[in-house]
């Protein structure tokens, strides 16, 4: 969930410049229920007075995904490469949001002017349309920040890598004071390979089969989606799209003119038709998400079409981290069905949109920063990063989350800590991560929930016996007496013997309620519940 | 979760023998706030008469672990070699149950017969001391039952991988009909490394470090444990075992002859004095446990003890998959330490303890069995690895969880679907996996909980307000009143002009406030929460 801020002027008085408003996904683990997690942009909030301009280096979920969410509540200028604004302008449209602060720019040469910033598109490859590193120019000197990268100098859609770009772009004024650098692939020791060398396999294997295609790949690979197309439309095969993300990531390539060629391809109520011989889809899902194309198929029929003994199933793509048991469960569905599933082991079908380690040696080599601040990826790939820029003799630091650094020294230096937490989407509504919210899910879902009713009459006598209902828990335990009953009948010996002073106090009785669920089903089954206790007092008329 | 089962007889009437009853671990996605999940062994109990013995292969928890919980739904003899049955008496012991059917078997020659079955435990290398493949006559013919394997012929700990001596048992008699065969690594197209072949690089690695060195495997892996702390010896440094599974381990395998000469080590309390460019942690938590003693020093000081700037923690495992999660986690909270974290990614300080592909072939030719039935592994894993039987020309079967297999014949056939689900440990007690239990915790944690209480009087009249209580659900959406406000505005409007026959049926009373509720939360922040109704009604006296 990409934000990173840069600001030039007096402390506490910088004019600020946002680069990128991404999202991250949750999980059962720790947040569950929730919809997407993003910044917590409350400081950007309260100082956007001095925020100037927004801009986002390109259209992957986590560099733009919080756009929507975000932007209301800072509301300042956006600008974007043509096909990124498209994307984002979809997302502001979806979401009721006018998109007239949305500005379509153009690569360098053109410059934005934003406060103290000038600042530059650069064009580089990567595993989505025009993706853009941005060249910031400011008084204090250059600072060029990568985005997401790789060198590839034949991306199939898009704009290769160029390498004599950015020997110019290090070689004017004073240099590349700081720059900021992708990390993600820092333990990967092999140069990248580009994405026109996965043509030839993939249409061999798609030669190959003998019964439907089915491939996954990340919705907005556009080059992969036309690599994968082409290979089946060699083989014989009508192409079918299937999954929203994907379909709206072809139609925005096409209209912004960055993809031209794609073989046409049939709805997915014609594919139905086609002899299954004949027939290639390409699915969303390569992450195993439960409700995308992929994992619809793996289950049974999906808009009429359904795999069998004999398909194939090929993933081009990674799982990323984290991701693992929902693809592992996709495989498994498939072998059951007898589908082959095949899948990157060989590293033969899929090829990382990030800069390899010996990628970012390059680029460190070509843009002769005087420091460097490692950014995208886990804190040990920033970490690994940062110690190859030290052993060059680059001044480096790894910056977390809500670090502010001083740069105008020549070494990075912390300057202040911002708080910088993550912001839930949550259904529809933007929550705080630590709000207590998803705490209390997590809770009831790893101890089952208890709830007391009572009620008390007008003399602070209780009226009846307590109630108890069980919400995620065993019905019965060791004794095979229920244990709600048990309860009720613990509660109720209670009531009759408790003093006034504890019957007519909410909180006193709270606790005493709460301790004796929770003692009687420690008893039972060996777990301690959440309980609500919810005490009613009927008031004299 | 292994727990498989041999009958022979006429059928419905056939004498049975059970192997292994193994555990495997819930995950918050599918089974949150379960303990453990085991096999549904209802129908097993249902024939418990019919069983003449229970075996156990070896002492990992995917084959022992359910044994205290299940045992005593099935009371019979229980076979297993001496490490692992002292592992087993030292479970059952805890749950306090007797030990008195458990049964040490010595390797063949000896023969333990069960029933119409004649059964030997024969030494396998794997990474755990003693496993045993079972070779079980019938009077139908033979059957090898390897359990887990590799092909080891100096594994460190333990019996080598002998093929002479598998060589003679493929030879006598009729051979082998039925070949049950570990499908685990049949995707990895190398031979398998021996465990010996890590002590030099161990060695070499540990030797290099400055600071602290902590190392972590499965605590089960004695083998590896003695290769790491030899390794740390060869430094000149003092051992320390962490972890509750580790040191039992090691005292049970010192206790039972199968490990000797393990370097001497030094308690947790004396560890923190000892310098740390001489001292070694070896520690439990190679998966990221919680509450493992890795995840525990990567979050502060563990028994007196801190990781710092410079120290080095080493994975000596892999992750198995589903763990990645957890595993991250720990290597980031070190990197944010200045911890170095090495882990297998070369391949240089884990091997697997399970037969690869060409030894899985290797030992097809070495049995020539008449049948393979591929297990442990996930479907795709036992899927593959019954195409290789077949290509083979060994008749082939993938066996699912509950399918019994006829293999009297000349190719194995399925005979009947036995239900067999899955139960959970659940705290201290047994439910069953669809019981609702989980899936009511999985949906609270989703969408959260509403508790709306309702007092209606001896007229069927509602005694003031319905109350409204939220848990794990934000308390204001998009129009910021609060959420509990509004719906018990709703309610009260509801219950205001609702007739007799609604107030006076719980049944209805409980849909229409469900309902509300719901229609309320949907419109205020985008989400459906579980609803629970207590309507409490005051009776005339």
């Amino acid at each position: 969930m990409n934000a990173y801020v840069y600001g030039y002027g007096k402390p506490g008085k910088e004019r600020l410049i946002v680069i990128d408003l991404g999202v991250t996904f949750p999980d059962m683990d720790s947040s569950p229920g929730v919809d997407l997690i993003m910044a917590d942009v409350a400081w950007l909030e309260e100082n956007k007075h001095r925020i100037d301009a927004i801009f986002i280096t390109h259209a992957h979920e986590d560099h733009i995904g919080a756009l929507p969410h975000l932007w209301p509540r800072l509301r300042k200028p956006v600008y974007a490469r043509r096909f990124t604004a498209r994307i984002g302008a979809l997302k502001l449209e979806e979401a009721g949001i006018g998109t007239e602060e949305l500005h379509v720019v153009e690569p360098r040469p053109q410059v934005i002017e934003a406060g103290p910033f000038k600042v530059q598109f650069v064009p580089v490859s990567h595993s989505i349309p025009e993706s853009s590193a941005l060249v910031i120019d400011t008084p204090a000197g250059r600072i060029v920040h990568t985005g997401d990268f790789k060198l590839d100098g034949s991306p199939i859609v898009g704009e290769p890598f160029d390498p004599v770009l950015w020997h110019e772009i290090a070689g004017e004024g004073e240099g590349v004071k700081l720059l900021v650098c992708d990390s993600t692939n820092v333990f990967s020791p092999q140069p990248g390979r580009s994405e026109a060398t996965l043509a030839e396999p993939l249409t061999k294997l798609i030669a190959e089969q003998e019964g439907m295609v089915v491939a996954t790949t990340f919705a907005s690979n556009v080059a992969r989606l036309k690599t994968l197309a082409e290979a089946g439309k060699a083989a014989g095969r009508s192409i079918c799209l299937l999954g929203r993300a994907m379909k709206r990531m072809v139609t925005v390539a096409e209209e912004t003119a960055v993809l031209t060629g794609f073989p046409g391809h049939i709805p997915a109520e014609d594919a139905a038709d086609v002899p299954r011989n004949h027939l290639m889809l390409i699915v969303t899902g390569s992450q195993g998400e439960r409700r995308a194309a992929s994992a619809q198929l793996s289950r049974g029929k999906y808009l009429g079409i359904e795999m069998k003994d004999g398909d194939t199933f090929l993933f081009s793509s990674k799982v990323i981290p984290g991701n693992e048991r929902g693809v592992i469960r996709i495989m498994n569905a498939y072998s059951e069905k007898g589908v082959e599933v095949i899948d990157d082991r060989g590293g033969l079908y899929h090829v990382s949109g990030h800069a390899n380690r010996p990628d970012l040696e390059a680029v460190h080599d070509l843009l002769k920063p005087q420091m460097l601040i490692p950014m995208h990826g886990e804190h040990r790939h920033m970490r690994e990063h940062s110690k190859i820029a030290t052993s060059k003799g680059i001044a480096s630091l790894v910056a977390t989350n809500g670090m502010m650094i001083d740069i105008t020294g020549t070494a990075p230096k912390v300057a202040e800590y911002i708080e910088a937490g993550r912001t839930y989407l949550d259904g529809s509504v933007l929550i705080g991560a630590l709000d207590g919210v998803v705490r209390d899910r997590i809770r009831m879902a790893l101890n089952g929930h208890v709830l007391i009713t009572v009620i008390i009459d007008e003399d602070d006598v209780p009226l009846g016996d307590a109630w108890v209902e069980l919400m995620g828990l065993p019905e019965v335990g060791r004794s095979g007496t229920p244990i709600a009953d048990q309860i009720e009948d613990e509660l109720a010996e209670f009531l009759e013997r408790a003093p006034d002073k504890i019957i007519s106090n909410d909180d006193k009785m709270d606790e005493a309620l709460r301790r004796i669920a929770r003692q009687v089903t420690m008893e039972e089954i060996g777990k301690k519940p959440e309980v609500t206790v919810v005490v009613s007092r009927l008031m004299a008329d």
